[in-house]
């Protein structure tokens, strides 16, 4: 694949044009050796080579049982960091990378000097707050936009948007301006499974933005697959809303996957065609959230075809 | 137009078909001359002569401010008892008729002798409930639904379902269930905005139907255009969940009512599409709650639009 022949996702950030494609990995266990964790690397570039990817995205996990009471359905095993990571292991992928940061996880110098280390032409960050106001942070999410602002303004930072947090406070598109105000040229959403909610939060960030005289910045969705009741209630504990209708439908189809398959194309088609109508630039994003060699493979497939819904007309 | 080129609407709802497609009306206000009502009626059924609709429907308004404590957008004036205004002005309209009876206002005798006189080849009847337990009532819905049993075991009887109650209490499905125990034989929703809480709900009945081994009574799924924010508004007061997206879409359109139209049109085909692939039969009905003109003639064309969704294989 030759590169040049993309508008690349900086430009299609910068210029507020969107109409582009995320992958997003969870690196490995931290407990994992470093040849296995070569031997997934490899593994998963094989898996993403034949999809004409903007960028990759790799997340930083934490340890969330602190914002949520319930149960964890699958146990919390700490992971690598992502930027580890990808310096040790994904040197083979040429295009962008968005390193999510939770940056509570690290001090002032250590991001400081990260961000200085990072070429802005191939790396983006979203940085990430803590999740909760009882979780120890080392640097306040307020003081690592400023510390990117100051060391690398270059960068591209990107924020997170939470359409179910919108459906309780009303308040998320004022967050997502002031999140701009702090920097943030982009936004990334969590799994999204009630579309009305993203549509709501879209709606009246676009009608803020109309009233402020503000270009939106482009909010990437992001869509997953679910195979199986466990991984939706794994979902459910992460803070995603899923409707009871599709709840149901998982629950009781014949093929969990292929129906979870078919309800995110949905989703993201609604989406897309609400997005274009008010000219709220936008990207897409696919996580796989389970391990199983199915749930990927079928997240792979739903990239492809999510490519064909984003209008891609080359500027060679 | 030849009726008997129809399945008709008590075939369709006996034999859990659906697809089918109604118009409602309110009476006109009850001050109304005897004369103009009649010019009202003769309008009406001239604008709706040129549809091929399966029947009309015809509400019975009771004033609602006890159970909502805001200010209503409209002044509530007395309108026509439904079934007087049916026999003394809209006897040129052979289709059959559903007509409401807020059973509250009405005596058990009045009922009873009121039930006896219909053809149940032409008429069907919604029976609805007091608005709130403070409201005094001649009828309680229970006894209302007993006294139909005995006096006229061959009207078709609906029920209200409505899919904010599901929102909230989660037991609306549970709700149609007994409905149906006592008897009735469709659902009539109010008018839907909100396409995800109307899935909801008939997901949940569609489920709890097959674990009860229960064929699932056809829903009727009612819309309106909105030409006006005092309409929107009203529309609210009644109880309707509009999603903050559809607000702001229809408060910034250059075309409200147009866009509203667009809406509807586009939350029909979405539940049509959802009831077919469950197998929940289901009918359309178009509501114009406005009196203005220009919101008149866009809900007849609405309904036009409508029937082309139908699956209408004629069955001569």
């Amino acid at each position: 694949m030759d590169v040049t022949r993309h508008l690349d996702l900086r430009q299609r950030i910068e210029d507020g044009r969107g109409e582009f494609l995320l992958f997003a990995l969870t690196p490995p266990r931290r407990a994992t050796s470093t040849q296995r964790a070569q031997e997934i690397a490899e593994a998963t570039l094989e898996r993403l080579a034949p999809l004409d990817l903007d960028g990759l995205v790799l997340y930083d996990i934490t340890d969330e049982s602190d914002r949520n009471p319930d149960v964890r359905p699958f146990p919390f095993l700490p992971t690598m960091d992502p930027a580890e990571y990808l310096s040790r292991h994904l040197d083979r992928w040429t295009r962008p990378v968005v390193v999510y940061r939770s940056v509570g996880k690290y001090t002032e110098s250590d991001l400081r000097s990260w961000l200085d280390d990072q070429d802005p032409d191939r790396r983006l960050s979203v940085f990430v707050g803590a999740s909760s106001r009882e979780q120890a942070t080392a640097t306040s999410l307020t003081r690592a936009q400023e510390v990117r602002a100051d060391a690398a303004p270059g960068l591209l930072l990107g924020g997170v948007a939470i359409p179910e947090r919108h459906v309780r406070s009303g308040q998320e598109h004022l967050r997502m301006l002031a999140k701009q105000s702090a920097g943030c040229s982009y936004f990334v959403t969590q799994v999204v499974y009630d579309v009305n909610a993203a549509k709501d939060l879209v709606s009246d960030y676009h009608y803020e933005c109309v009233d402020r005289g503000i270009a939106p910045a482009p909010i990437v969705f992001t869509f997953s697959v679910c195979g199986s009741m466990k991984t939706l209630e794994f979902l459910r504990w992460l803070g995603v809303d899923v409707p009871r209708w599709i709840q149901n439908d998982l629950r009781h189809a014949a093929d969990t996957l292929d129906a979870s398959f078919e309800q995110a194309l949905a989703m993201a088609r609604e989406l897309v065609s609400y997005c274009r109508r008010l000219g709220v630039p936008f990207g897409l994003n696919v996580e796989s959230v389970s391990i199983r060699r199915a749930e990927i493979e079928s997240s792979v497939a739903l990239a492809a075809r999510l490519l064909e819904e984003l209008d891609r007309v080359r500027h060679s």
